[in-house]
């Protein structure tokens, strides 16, 4: 995905080769260089006509539906969040509750009202609180900070600049509650984009004259074809993950399934190419 | 406070002598000969007329209210509870919220319930989430698994079994809606105990004649005198403790408000050997 913002436009080529990788620091430059991938195409060549994808899904959906092909129509918007609370640390025998300034429990309640946030948007809103550290962490100590992240998607812009509004105030009424201080910062911050009307119809028309299942849903998780979308008609093509697994050692599709998905990427390029 | 358990008959000396330290796992039965701790006097001997302990608050109140003596009607009984919930790990992009087996959401939101208990309970009910750890923590990534620790203390135990009661019962619903596994285990269990009323009345007593104020307060933490108190009339007197701060370098108590509780220590003594 780095490579296709470049590609488009959207990162500059330096910053990008100066990225390090999280777990052993690896810096990409060296990196392209030493595996030989270091290409010397200018930015932004070759020109792409369209561009459409072939891909695991990387969620339950298809596997649990029986469905052969996905027809992605887009990939959802992603907002994430690091919120810090900082209270004071305490005994938890000898504080009265009135007196507490406890960042754990705003960050509990916080972690709970976006569970009540997913259930109000419903739909296709997506809510996560994937990561929670209190310090210190102890049974009788109350906690005097809080590190949580909170994880928005959705396949509606609006809704999820919604969402994430109505997070923040939420975060901030139940921080004062509880006498804690709180910041905050965006960690990613990415729009949902839709594909190409006319591309997706093409993915729907192969799979079918296949006589493959064929469902409409969005991408949860980025890919190329996001960025792509910002210069060309773009599209996806699903193939099924059992139970949904992704980055995992268990991860499968069957064989048969992935032909099944190149056979529809196959034509739809052969269609394009006949226009 | 282990010493005391065990000369009251509460744990067997060999129970207790075998006890390792969390952090650096010092056994207690070598480190006390190391320190020419152990000595050779039967276990419950000598016997003991009645035990009056001086101690620091290591709570907020007496500070905050500029009171000089609290005369301690007993210690709150206790309940620590550890809670584990397992779920399934999975992308927070591209996994249903109504396919989801999110630990973490449980989690927090059991942690908001035992706010919302402190709440209902009111009163003398403290509550607490100190611990509570996610896995993997990652942003992305649906919480596969999620600990916490809940420290309920009430000084009327009735009251405290109900919350307790309340939490196991709440914390079940929570993890079966969200189909997470829940398991859990009782860390500490102590029933509140009541000092004996005429040598509390004595400490009150002792206090008024210096002309130092008093408040009537139970002891938010364990203390040997809660041990004791299953052997022989018991009491405590405490002194103020700035900014309610213990275990911790910043702890202080100013030189005369010591003087000020040795010295109502040492009058309740002197009454108590005058009968």
């Amino acid at each position: 995905m780095l490579g296709s913002l470049v590609h488009v436009g959207g990162m500059p080529l330096q910053d990008a080769l100066a990225r390090r990788a999280v777990d052993d620091g690896a810096l990409l430059g060296e990196e392209l260089l030493r595996i030989g991938y270091a290409g010397r195409a200018r930015v932004g060549c070759p020109c792409v006509d369209s561009f459409v994808e072939l891909h695991i899904e990387q969620g339950p959906v298809l596997d649990r539906e029986g469905i052969a092909i996905g027809v992605v129509e887009g990939v959802q918007g992603i907002c994430w969040t690091e919120l810090t609370f900082t209270g004071r640390s305490n005994h938890a025998g000898t504080t009265p509750m009135a007196l507490r300034q406890d960042a754990g429990m705003a960050a509990a309640r916080v972690a709970a009202l976006v569970h009540a946030l997913s259930q109000r948007f419903a739909g296709r809103q997506l809510a996560t609180v994937g990561a929670l550290t209190l310090q210190p962490n102890l049974v009788n100590v109350i906690a005097q900070s809080a590190l949580m992240t909170v994880d928005l998607r959705n396949t509606d812009g609006a809704l999820l600049q919604q969402a994430q509004g109505a997070l923040l105030a939420g975060a901030r009424r139940i921080a004062a509650e509880h006498g804690v201080l709180l910041s905050h910062r965006l960690l990613a911050d990415f729009a949902p984009v839709a594909f190409d009307a006319a591309l997706v119809d093409s993915v729907e028309r192969a799979a079918r004259a296949q006589g493959l299942s064929t469902l409409r849903l969005p991408s949860g998780a980025g890919h190329d074809a996001q960025m792509l979308a910002r210069v060309c008609p773009t599209a996806m093509v699903f193939v099924p993950s059992r139970d949904g697994l992704s980055h995992n050692v268990r991860e499968f599709t069957a064989p048969e399934q992935l032909v099944q998905g190149a056979n529809v990427l196959l034509q739809v390029l052969l269609e394009r190419a006949d226009r």
